[in-house]
């Protein structure tokens, strides 16, 4: 007998495991239902198709041989039946059977089911602030929201934006605006630091920096107080502790949260953050209804924690997981692992595991280093420098993250990828250390930059590097009284010092890297020195000798090249 | 007392040791000689140099701070000696001393050493064929030659080059010869396809076509036997079994072997490959003896095979461990894993771990897919399909290797440098199905490519798909007498198959992939059917519906993404 089974959700999950479950039991009979008469969208392209760089939604809904994924393409080419515009009221889970709505015609049905799967996907947070409901307020929920919103840019009705939340979508659509629309844009985040629960300050101020000099305001620690109304009731204000900024468009990306009330009132597990509980086979608490995707909770793969991980790539992975399950085959979802990346501009950021903030804080006994390595051969012409934020367990030598920051390009998805893998592994310094990544000067350096900085992370918990953190840094050239037994000890080449010695004087002692040997006496012996170069290695390296005569020092460590990315009102003006 | 340490050789190994080990030990006694006076360069931008990619070898021996990396950098900075000119004749292991000769004034010396460590490299093969050593025949084992090389191009006396051997040093002087200069070049790679112990046929064909797009010419399964000089004693013509070639230049890139003479004479362990013979700390058969870099014998990670694997980033590797264990601290080897990548104009191909046939030769029950996915969303401007050849074990499951091919960028590294993570940790298919690689559609598709590349694996593994090789139906193609119950199932867009229908007649057989389910009933029963679509997707889902039907199905792996990209004669023209 065909198993018959039901598919509430048609974006990402719920196709993913209808189709894989076709291909496993052909008998199967499969109904996937969706509320939208849009479904099987990469909801991820949204701020692309916004920018211009994807032109027609349609794409968005294509297969990658231009078809349309609509409702006769799932029945005719997937033997899958889609109900659009339909929507699920409640589950009998003693029928096993959903009561469903026809939100054209309003007519009711009950479905049967042997199996169900629930992708209700998750909702975008609207912040309970005044005006939050008024017209030109968007949150990035569907692609109906998108073709509004470029339909007002391309009306050239959008001079102003203002996008509430420096997550992922919001510096997505700040892009997406200010870019081809040449849209005056500003980004609140009411966090210290853009993309605050993946990246650790120093990484997010980089992105912040690249973002200013793109033309895009941002204010970190500032959160949305109130979104007022022009005379003809559409929003044109969004009003903060701070200030008042003008908008033509307000964009809520304040993040999302599960949409679980079906599964709840049917009385299946729901965490107390929202998502549908279910098991490593994505199992609910009810043994014939299985859930996947956006709306249920998950396993962070480092920290054992839970987490929502509302994430395309994971709703893909899940469906596939599901469609195993039910075919009888026992995949296991082994959980979150933390990858994330992101375009912004001319530059990409990435990260893989725990920040070193969500490191102690999930308990980990957990430290960082920071490097500035080149991504290729430094005699390759298009080498650029690319910063990588590791993330290290003291006690097990593990590593626990991996942040990165360079040009466009998938430089810094290869190291991040790469540590996924090492992470997903339980991977030490050592191993990450000493892992044979593919080399060619046109792709890496002979000791690649992850290697690289497993290297210095190794340095660093074997007690041999002491670094000043770049907060502390930053800190201290604000401020030189906080530190008065610090001296800058710059051993980069005297046309780059001179600035600074003459900016910073008694503050700032230049010897050059090649010269520390022979002039090391100079250093006055009463200091903690803070060695500056321009990656580090060469701090590191003066760090080692001058130990060794019984200095006090501190590596900066990223060096100036990390600096100059976050930027810095003392910098010397040439 | 300061460790004395002794280390010969000076390009790779040599110097890493030297300053790890001085970084390690501030108070030691390191002294590095080499027979060259050029010294730690980037051999493995040789061919970037003699393209033009780098304007000055002086490049090659800088530091990412611009310095050159000479005796007195090494001297001044890194408190390390440098003697170069510098010949080491023989050890006295008794004595502990070297002698050593100076080729510039013939004078010779004893030097002591507490610790020795030979990085004495790999010398380029010559071989054994008349000619060999004529004037305009180079091998490229060092700056000298690449120099003397670019000189030629730049006096414009190259007009014709050969380059006998289609290895990765062969490829990439072939590109740097005829992409900025100009040169009609040609490769000879005795063995049956190029980068024969690193690709797999298809993935090599793929390479050799580029290749021919690109102007160069590449015979295949043809050796030199001879090189013939004019009338003025320089090279002017290599001969083969099939052919006479003209060149200006002969460039003889057969590999290398390891220059261990200097450790035999002195009675220490090598291999009968010519290898140093080292553990995994390694050490030599003396304790008092290290050996790093191109003149050691490793071991392949996935093998477990002792090889030769004269790598630039092994070598490096190497030296910090040397230097480690000189200092007293424990750090290992773990091996070598088959990491690879190389550009090749407009291309990149990477390889890791073992291709299909060295993982057979080593015993492996070893099976292999190939996939042709998107590097990044389908929707994406820049999106380019990036054939993917994944190895893997029946048994274990576990992943072997990885080859892949791509538009030139860090697109392939991304997944050959995660595919080397997972294989060194021992990954399965189901590890690396599931491993959570970072998504954004710049960068990725959701399920990424390597995701989906092992989950095609494992539909293999369990027997859900099956597959025709591309050899098998390459051949088939040219005769389709070989297999009579054959009959291609073309699901592709009428506009794409009706060419082939014309020209292939009742071989080919064209039903639209989503008319399959209502037309299933016009395929022949007594045919096995040859599913054909772009990327071998379509053909699986096909495959999976029409084996519920009672067919006889294999799949094209890859589909005719990759059948264009190696090329058919019988390809039709439009």
């Amino acid at each position: 007998m065909a198993l018959k089974t039901l598919i509430i959700g048609g974006v990402a999950a719920g196709p993913k495991a209808a189709c894989r479950l076709q291909r496993l039991l052909p008998e199967a009979e499969i109904t996937i239902v969706d509320q939208d008469n849009l479904i099987s969208y990469g909801g991820c392209g949204i701020p692309y198709y916004v920018s211009g760089d994807v032109s027609d939604e349609k794409e968005l809904r294509n297969t990658s041989f231009h078809m349309t994924r609509d409702e006769s393409f799932f029945l005719q080419a997937k033997g899958v039946k889609v109900l659009t515009r339909t929507r699920a009221l409640t589950i009998d889970r003693s029928k096993k059977s959903v009561e469903m709505e026809n939100l054209d015609t309003g007519r009711h049905q009950a479905l049967a089911y042997d199996k169900l799967v629930l992708c209700t996907g998750a909702a975008a947070k609207v912040l309970p602030i005044p005006g939050a409901e008024l017209d030109g307020v968007f949150t990035i929920s569907d692609l109906h929201k998108a073709i509004a919103i470029k339909e007002r840019l391309a009306r050239g009705e959008v001079g102003r934006a203002v996008v509430i939340g420096g997550g992922a979508i919001g510096v997505e659509m700040a892009e997406a605006f200010a870019d081809l629309w040449g849209v005056e844009t500003t980004v609140l985040e009411f966090m210290p630091h853009l993309l605050p629960s993946i990246l650790d300050p120093a990484v997010a101020a980089m992105l912040a920096k690249h973002l200013l000099d793109k033309g895009v305001t941002v204010y970190t620690g500032e959160g949305a107080s109130a979104i007022e109304a022009n005379s003809a009731g559409k929003a044109c204000r969004v009003v903060t502790a701070k200030r008042t900024l003008e908008a033509d468009v307000v964009v809520m990306a304040a993040g999302v949260h599960p949409r679980s009330e079906l599964a709840r009132d049917a009385g299946l597990l729901v965490s107390p953050r929202g998502g549908i509980i279910v098991d490593d086979r994505l199992r609910t608490s009810d043994p014939d209804i299985y859930a996947a995707g956006d709306c249920i909770e998950t396993t962070h793969l480092v920290s054992g924690q839970k987490c929502h991980a509302p994430l395309g790539s994971l709703a893909n992975r899940q469906g596939r997981i599901v469609a195993d399950n039910l075919a009888g085959l026992p995949s296991r979802f082994p959980g979150w692992g933390g990858s994330f990346i992101m375009k912004a501009f001319e530059v990409c950021v990435g990260a893989t595991g725990l920040s070193l903030a969500a490191a102690r804080g999930a308990g980990f006994d957990a430290d960082q280093v920071i490097t500035a390595q080149s991504d290729r051969a430094h005699f390759f012409p298009d080498q650029s420098v690319i910063p990588l934020l590791m993330v290290f367990d003291r006690q097990s030598r593990k590593i626990l993250g991996l942040q990165g920051f360079g040009p466009m390009g998938d430089g810094i998805l290869a190291r991040i990828d790469a540590a996924a893998a090492l992470i997903a592994g339980g991977a030490t310094i050592d191993d990450c250390g000493s892992l044979d990544l593919a080399y060619a000067p046109p792709f890496a350096t002979a000791l690649d930059a992850l290697n690289a900085t497993a290297n210095v992370a190794d340095n660093k918990a074997q007690g041999r590097l002491n670094t000043v953190t770049i907060a502390n840094y930053l800190e201290w050239m604000d401020d030189f009284a906080k530190h008065p037994d610090w001296l800058a000890l710059d051993i980069r080449h005297p046309a780059e010092t001179a600035a600074f010695k003459a900016k910073f004087g008694e503050n700032w002692l230049d010897i050059p890297y090649p010269e520390i040997r022979s002039r090391f006496q100079e250093i006055p012996r009463d200091k903690e020195l803070i060695i500056i170069c321009d990656a580090g290695t060469r701090s590191y390296e003066v760090q080692c000798f001058l130990k060794s005569r019984g200095y006090r020092t501190l590596v900066l460590g990223g060096g100036f090249n990390c600096i100059r990315r976050i930027g810095a009102t003392w910098w010397p003006t040439s």
